[in-house]
């Protein structure tokens, strides 16, 4: 069986959202990513670091989830990295009140011997120059995966475009990819990216859905309508889990990345409905398959 | 047969897009919704008022497309509705440098008789005062859909959703019943309106598709994926005008209201590949056939 692995950041996020708000929950790129995964794949294998300040309690829900923490760093000196935000009626964008990067100044991402034969990784957002370095222990793999953020895009875009490249598929949002090439057609834009060994772009455009380029095909999804959402937090990192592990659960081909967009679409309309990865981490593969069902009958063309 | 009415605007626009920039060619709501209703529908009827300045070829390019002009009214003494606008890179958003109303504002929507037995009714974007003169002309309808703008939901909110109530289905886009109804989330904003004798909302988003909306159920359709947009003037129109033909030639039931969603989504994704109507005016329905093929194979769920 493929083995996949889970990078990027574990966070305590403190959250306020028009639904209400929640201080210290699980967050991170990684965790949500991880949540979203091990619905359908269990062990999934997870990089990131926490402080001393990590909750028994929450290293028992990944482990009770098959969350393989062999690659958790613990610095018990430091505190996990913390993210504090809020959303306004418009979800889609969230406010920055303070962000503590605390253990994530100091992670080395290091892979655990364990982990060294993992071949589909998910790269999520964190520093792009970690990103490479985790890739570059992994000449063998089949298939990666990298999200980023506007941060990088901003401050690091060398650093990002050199992560990019070493990637087989870019999970980025309409406005990141307008900012990373400058050009406001999308699948123009994603086209731009697709010159070098990158093979697919995922674009997310949040509640209208996402499209997935290729040098030749695209496919596009709309968003499950939902008449609430509490949290959008993870929404784009569920996304990426789900899908990772789908592929990983059916391989790598057109057919089964268009089919991965869809679950993945399913993964994150069930991440949006709870604070954190609360709801998610509730559901089982029969309710996506129900949500599924109703999505297809939404989505049909006659 | 059953009888398609198109009322609204008869329009020269003069635009700037990042494209190129065309001066006093044809717009207006009802003349996009009429030709591209007559791509499907010959003929159909117009419902509408120009100046004495309106070309005799353009009279003879709506004869031409089987467009009934017995009650295109003119005003000799007048001048044709004008708007001039442009859009910045960002699509989406229409920027009004002038309109001048002209005759429009004398415009007195009586029927000729030969049109008191349509019964498919589209009225397109104009005061709600008129629409409702439009539609109290017709009580034997069959089937009116409504089409509106922020001005009047700003400007004549108590007038519009009185015309609203008076119809079956009512075009609106996602910044519109925002602020119709106050309400952020678009599934509850539409069931909002669907309390009377409103039926049917059509949510449209522009490049992120459309959701058609009933008490009970929904539909959503993403956009069709294009990598060049040359004017998006009329889109929403050309999208209605689609929609409604089709309506008229399959009958009104949910599948053929949601097999309209998508006709109406391949006609749009014409209409804005040329400046006005140029586009649309060209194609047949063999070219809406094709690209249909293609859109299913993108929207596909597996």
């Amino acid at each position: 069986m493929p083995k996949l692995l889970l990078a990027g950041t574990v966070a305590y996020d403190s959250l306020r959202t028009p639904q209400g708000e929640r201080p210290r929950i699980l967050g991170g790129s990684a965790l949500h990513a991880a949540v979203a995964a091990s619905i359908l794949l269990r062990p999934v294998n997870l990089l990131s670091v926490v402080g001393g300040d990590f909750e028994t309690e929450h290293l028992a829900f990944l482990q009770k989830r098959g969350v393989d923490l062999r690659g958790l760093k613990t610095i018990k000196a430091g505190r996990t990295f913390a993210w504090r935000g809020f959303y306004e009626k418009d979800m889609n964008t969230a406010h920055t009140v303070q962000t503590e990067l605390n253990v994530l100044a100091q992670f080395d991402p290091a892979l655990p011997p364990e982990y060294l034969d993992n071949d589909f990784i998910f790269l999520g957002n964190i520093d792009p120059a970690l990103q490479t370095k985790v890739l570059a222990q992994l000449p063998a793999r089949k298939f990666a995966a990298l999200d980023t953020m506007n941060y990088w895009i901003a401050s690091q875009r060398e650093d990002l475009l050199k992560a990019i490249n070493a990637a087989d598929l870019l999970f980025v949002n309409d406005a990141e990819i307008r900012q990373l090439t400058g050009e406001d057609n999308l699948l123009r834009a994603a086209r731009m990216l697709l010159t070098g060994r990158l093979r697919y772009v995922i674009i997310k455009k949040g509640e209208h859905g996402a499209m997935l380029i290729s040098g030749k095909q695209i496919a596009v999804a709309p968003s499950m309508p939902l008449d609430e959402i509490i949290d959008p937090t993870g929404a784009g990192d569920s996304f990426a889990g789900g899908f990772m592990s789908y592929v990983v659960e059916r391989g790598v081909n057109w057919d089964t990345l268009r089919a991965a967009l869809v679950y993945a679409t399913i993964v994150a309309s069930f991440n949006v409905q709870g604070f954190g990865c609360e709801r998610l981490a509730e559901i089982t593969q029969a309710d996506l398959d129900e949500r599924l069902k109703v999505f297809r009958e939404i989505t049909r063309i006659n």
